[in-house]
């Protein structure tokens, strides 16, 4: 008997890929992309930090290739987005937090993934910011704007402290999976807290 | 005595090479680039869609590397494209069908190399589609515009249907051969048909 | 007892990439990006170049992964350019020595990897010119503009010439390391030569 169980991990992963993937249908569809443009840039925000991230470290076919579960959530997510827009523009705080949930997942899951090979901890909070942020930068640049990371309220910030606070905890004896769980939420709650007042780092002026 | 032989197969995608070259030098051109980033775009539209592919299955060196045939088949054909401009957007229609020819060997070439590697049918379509698309998207974000396949008649879903074609083809027992061939027919004969009437997915309206 | 040299080579190479950061730093904040996103284009600009080396020939994990030298000298240099950046924009003579001289390390680095790997001289020196170039490309591509080295004075036709050059003092039988000098040397005054007279590519007119 095949015995297939379905961990929290995988549920959050599931979430903060359906969520990035609303974001990309939703960007594509505001530039008036043909429905087939949506459904890659749907693809392309979903998939792109962790893609990156896999080539960079060269663990390839890269993850989203190894199975279909992945796209498969991508394309309906897509598809159900192009058809109840309306309804689905409505859930804009739960969407928000599925991507702020997301973002935390996707960075400490990319961190995890550095510190698994015994790279330095400054390149696995990169690691971990490219893979939170990277799928976001190129729909942006694929969309040909420029990169909303770059200018949004603490966006990769949130990453890089999230990564700094994990390997404080890991420093304190914390155990690996409490730690997890404490960097992904503190990059979670550090996106509503920016968000909800606004913060944002100061830009340049001349 | 060396024995060296040209297959079919190796002058369509010759051609293929050719054709998008060519493509790439005219979008450049027309941009105004100076000669040296016109070969770039050639070269990049040419090899942009085989080198994502090499990379996510993690194929590298990446094909164009491997031999200095690809390379110096861009080169002329984008100088020649430069000397002669003016002839050679006479040839449009030419130039259309090797684009499409193009299109079709490159797509189910990419798609083959996934079947090779043990990946999900679904997954060996989108990496062919990969394979058909990425160098002209690549291309136009170079160029700084939205990529022309997200807008166009249909393109990419060319590569798609004729995917699945193909599976469907290897289904009912025709040989890879034959399937092949078919397959890169369909989307040839898909994207003709589209072009001459105007075929394309409908764009969200708000 | 633990013994650290370093090398003119390594010296050099963190002189390029100051310089590369530097560039980026400046490129972003006239953008108006907000302090990450100025950190993250100083990054893309000074290691773009070598880590699409690094993929294409499958060198995984990228070099700047390897350990945090590159990553801190990034770090530091963008910080200091934001914190004093009238000053630096006073030593625009340096700076672009310090560009120069790193393109043509860049490329000759780049050049000599593939070497190593026994490519073609040909793809060599395409590798040599994707190293040196395309940390500027991605910069500019992130920041929504075409790309200034398809447009620039000779840039990446110094890369081209400086890699011919070498080669040719190969085959004439000069020591490796006498005609990697020379062939940094060949585009850093090929640069500076382009620059001083303002020598470009003529562009295409209609």
């Amino acid at each position: 008997m095949e015995h297939y169980s379905i961990s929290t991990y995988e549920i959050i992963e599931a979430l903060g890929t359906i969520a990035f993937a609303i974001s990309g249908t939703f960007t594509a569809m505001q530039r008036k992309l043909d429905p087939f443009g949506v459904l890659i840039i749907a693809f392309v925000t979903a998939i792109g930090g962790g893609t990156v991230r896999d080539l960079l470290i060269g663990d390839t076919p890269v993850a989203w290739m190894r199975d279909m579960q992945t796209c498969l959530i991508i394309l309906f997510t897509a598809l159900a987005t192009m058809f109840f827009k309306t309804h689905v523009q409505k859930m804009k705080i739960t969407l928000f937090l599925f991507d702020s949930l997301g973002l935390g997942l996707f960075t400490i899951l990319g961190l995890a993934k550095g510190i698994s090979l015994g790279l330095n901890p400054g390149i696995c909070i990169a690691l971990g910011t490219i893979t939170g942020c990277f799928g976001g930068i190129i729909r942006d640049t694929l969309l040909n704007t420029i990169p909303l990371v770059f200018k949004r309220e603490i966006y990769a910030t949130a990453c890089i402290m999230g990564g700094m606070f994990y390997f404080l905890l890991l420093e304190i004896n914390v155990g690996t999976v409490i730690a997890k769980f404490l960097a992904i939420a503190f990059i979670f709650v550090m996106r509503i807290i920016a968000v909800k007042f606004k913060l944002s780092l100061p830009k340049f002026e001349y």
